[in-house]
C-alpha cells in the first residue's frame, strides 16, 4: 500500500463480478491487447457482430436522418416515459405482428438500451431466491452474465450441431423443477448461425407449456436469414406458452452502437399480466437508464419507412458471405463447420486440436491466432462450447477472405507432423 | 388462474424489487394517474427535474446540432468501447480538469447512460457481501434502490436544515465501520438546494481519509449555481481522498433525456487503481448497455463549444425562480423553506400539519393536491424525510407562480380553524 493510505482503502469488491468477465465485449478487449504492432496487415475482426467498419454495411440514411430530425426537433429532450415513448411503442407494435396471427398493443412494448438491457432488465424481473433458468448452449454470455449479478441458477441445455443445432428438448424436460422461471432461444440462432423450424419452435412452445415456464425468444437477429428456413417468431405460438420477444435495431439495421432495444410481451392469455411479472419489469425499468428520447422518437420512421431493398441488399451480401466462408473454411483442415450459416451474423466451428502442434485449447487458438495473423475470432468457451469457435461472418466479403487465407496459413504452420 | 394455465406460472417474482418501487418516476406515474381529469386547467408539474416542457430551458442548438451531424457522419454507428468513445472521455477530462488543481486524463472517465446508470455501476462495483454504504438524508432514491439490488447495506446519515443542509460529520463517524464502502454527497445538493462551501466540503474529505472511505461526489447539477456559494468540485480533494465525481449533460444542458452522463476518478494518489475497484467498474460496463456511440461522439462539440452566455441565461432563470419561490412559499402557511435555493432545480419544505384538517402526511398532502388542484410535488419521504416535501422550481416563472397559488389555495381550503 501507498505510504500515507489508510490500509482499509486495500478492499477488493464485489467478487461475483468475475463471472461476468465472460463477456464478448470482455474477451474481445483481451484479444485486442494482444495483437502484435510489428503486423502490418490490417486486423480483421471476425469476433463481434458489429460490422460497421465496413461501408457495404452502412446503415440507411433515412434511419439517422430520422434521429437528426428528432433531435433538432427539440421535442424529445425530456425524460423519457418510464415504458418508453408511446409512438415508438406502437410503431414497434405494429412491426412486429406483421408476423403474428394477432394484433400487439403498445402495451406490450417495453423499450430498451439495446438487447443487452432488454436481457438485463428480463432476468432481474424474473430472478428470485432458489429460482433458476434454462439457457442455451452454445448462448450468449450476457445472459449468464447476468443470471449471476441476480443470483438466478443459470442451467444449460444443449444444442445439437448433428440435427442442425435444434434445441436438445429431452435435456430441457430433464432440467426443469419447480423453481425454473423461464427457458431461453435465440432465433435466429446465434452464436450457430441457424433459424429454427416452425414444426420445432411449436414444440419448444408446447415443452415449455407442459413445464410451466415462460420463453424468452431472443430474436436480435429477427428477418436476417439468407438460407431455406424462413424467420418464424416465437410469438406465433403466444397462446401456448407466454413468450417474452427481445429484439433491437442494432443488427438488421447495421446499428449496434445505437443501443435501442425493446421487451415485448406475446402472451395472448394475459399470463405475465397476472401473475405480477410485468410489474416487475416496469419496476426495474423505474431505476434503470433509458434509450435517450429523441431517439426512441425516431423510431416510428425508422421502421415504417424503411425500403425493402435495403433488408434484401444486406441479406445478399450475408448470403455472399456464408458462401465464401462455408466454401474457403472446408480447406482449412482443423475446421469442421457442421451447418452452413443461415442466419446471424456468426456461426460456429469445431476445433480439431489433434491436427495442430502446441496448440491446447480454443483459446490458445485465438490467442496465437491475433498474435500470429492479426485475426479475432472468439474462443467457444466464451459461448460455452470449448474446442470450438466462434467466427462472424458480417465483413466485407474480401476481408473474410483474407481472414480465411490467413486461418488457413495458421493451421498450416500449426499443422502436426504425420 | 385462467383455465388450462399450469399452477406454477403464477409465481411473483423477485421481492427486492419492492424496495425499487420507491423511486422518483415510479412515485411521479402514480401522481399522475391520480390526477382528476375534469380539471382544465393545465397540469403543474414540481416534481421531476425536467424543465423541457418550457422554452425559456430549450437547450442550444449547438447541443442538438452536434448529435445530429454525429449520427449523419456514419462514423459512430460502432459498438464503442466499454469506457466510451476516447475523444469523449478527453473531452470530459479536459472539461472537468478546468477546476481541479491538477489534469484528469482520459483514463479517468467512464461514461455511462446519464447519471442514473452512472449510480448503477458504482454501486455495483463497490457491493460485496455484508459491505455497507453511506447516504445522506435526504437524498436521491436511486442510490437506495441500486443498493438493495446490489445487496448493500445503506446507513443514513443526516443532512441538517438548520446549518443550512451540511452533513453532520459526526454521524458520518459514528455510522462507519470496518465494511463501510464509501460515502455519497450530491454537491450542489438536491434536494435541498443548497451549495456546500469549499471548507465544508474539506471537512467531509478529512473524515472520509480518516475512515478510510471513498467519496461518491454526485454532480449532476455542478455549476447549476445562483447564490452566494460558488460550485467547488469534491475533486479538489482528490489527494485527500479518492473521489468518484459522478455527472451528466442533463440538467446543465437541459437535456434530461439524453441520457449522457460519467463516472470520474479524482484520484491523485491512484488508489482505485491499486484496490481494483477500477477493475471492477470495466467489468460492471461489460455486461450494461452504452450510451449510444453517436451521442459519444458529439460529446467534445457540446463541451468545447456551448457558450457561456446560454449557461448564463438558464442561471438567470433558475434565480428568478428561487427568489419567486421563496418569496411567495412565505404566503403559505404550512410551508416552512429553512433554505432559499442557491442551486440544483429543487428544494425542500417542511410541512407543518398542525394547520391543515384531515391531510395525514406527506403523502396524503400530495395525493389531494394533485387531484384537487393538478399540481405534482414529491412527497419527502421519498427523498428520506416524512412529512417534507420535494419541490420542483425549475418551470416557468408563471407556472411556478400559478403553482404556488394553487399550493396556497388548497392549504386554506384544508386550514385547521382556530
Amino acid at each position: 500500500m501507498e505510504k500515507g493510505v489508510p490500509k482499509k482503502w486495500g478492499f477488493q469488491g464485489n467478487k461475483e463480478l468475475n463471472v461476468s468477465a465472460i463477456s464478448v465485449r470482455g474477451v474481445f478487449n483481451k484479444l485486442l491487447g494482444i495483437l502484435n504492432k510489428d503486423d502490418k496487415r490490417p486486423v480483421i475482426r471476425l469476433c463481434r457482430a458489429d460490422p460497421t467498419d465496413f461501408s457495404c454495411f452502412k446503415t440507411t440514411p433515412l434511419a439517422s436522418d430520422a434521429v437528426a430530425a428528432a433531435v433538432q426537433s427539440f421535442q424529445f429532450n425530456c425524460y423519457p416515459p418510464t415504458v418508453g415513448v408511446l409512438e415508438a411503442r406502437r410503431a414497434i407494435a405494429k412491426h412486429l405482428s406483421s408476423d403474428l396471427p394477432y394484433q400487439l398493443t403498445p402495451d406490450d412494448v417495453f423499450l430498451t438500451g439495446g438487447c443487452t438491457q432488454a436481457i438485463e432488465i428480463i432476468i432481474s424481473a424474473l430472478a428470485r431466491p432458489g429460482a433458476n433458468i434454462l439457457l442455451p448452449r452454445p448462448g450468449y454470455p450476457q445472459y449468464e452474465a447476468r443470471a449471476a449479478c441476480s443470483g438466478l441458477e443459470v442451467r444449460h441445455f444443449d444444442l445439437i450441431p448433428e440435427k442442425g443445432w435444434e434445441v436438445d428438448l429431452e435435456s430441457v424436460s430433464a432440467l426443469s423443477d419447480d423453481n425454473t422461471v423461464a427457458m431461453v432461444i435465440i432465433n435466429p440462432c446465434t452464436p450457430c448461425g441457424n433459424v429454427f423450424k416452425y414444426p420445432h419452435l411449436e414444440k419448444v412452445a408446447e415443452t415449455a407449456r407442459k413445464l410451466g415456464i415462460c420463453v424468452i425468444s431472443d430474436e436480435v437477429y429477427g428477418h436476417l436469414t439468407f438460407g431455406g428456413n424462413p424467420f418464424v417468431p416465437m410469438g406465433v405460438f403466444g397462446s401456448i406458452v407466454p413468450v417474452f420477444t427481445l429484439g433491437s435495431l442494432g443488427k438488421r439495421w447495421n446499428v449496434p452502437g445505437w443501443r435501442l432495444g425493446w421487451i415485448v410481451t406475446c402472451d395472448t392469455n394475459a399470463i405475465f399480466q397476472k401473475t405480477g411479472i410485468v410489474d416487475n419489469i416496469k419496476k426495474c425499468l423505474d431505476i434503470t437508464t433509458d434509450p435517450p428520447t429523441f431517439l426512441q422518437g425516431a423510431v416510428p420512421q425508422i421502421l415504417e419507412k424503411t425500403k425493402e431493398d435495403y433488408f434484401s441488399k444486406n441479406i445478399n451480401i450475408m448470403r455472399e458471405a456464408a458462401n465464401i466462408f462455408y466454401d474457403r473454411s472446408q480447406d482449412i483442415p482443423c475446421f469442421t463447420c457442421p451447418h452452413k450459416p443461415e442466419g446471424t451474423m456468426t456461426v460456429m466451428v469445431k476445433l480439431n486440436l489433434s491436427l495442430l502442434e502446441g496448440i491446447i485449447d480454443d483459446v490458445d487458438f485465438c490467442v496465437n491466432l491475433a498474435k500470429e495473423e492479426s485475426v479475432i475470432l472468439l474462443p467457444g468457451v466464451t459461448v460455452g462450447l470449448k474446442n470450438w469457435l466462434r467466427i462472424t461472418i458480417a465483413v466485407e466479403p474480401s476481408a473474410l477472405e483474407d481472414g480465411l487465407r490467413r486461418i488457413k496459413s495458421f493451421n498450416l504452420r500449426h499443422a502436426k507432423m504425420p
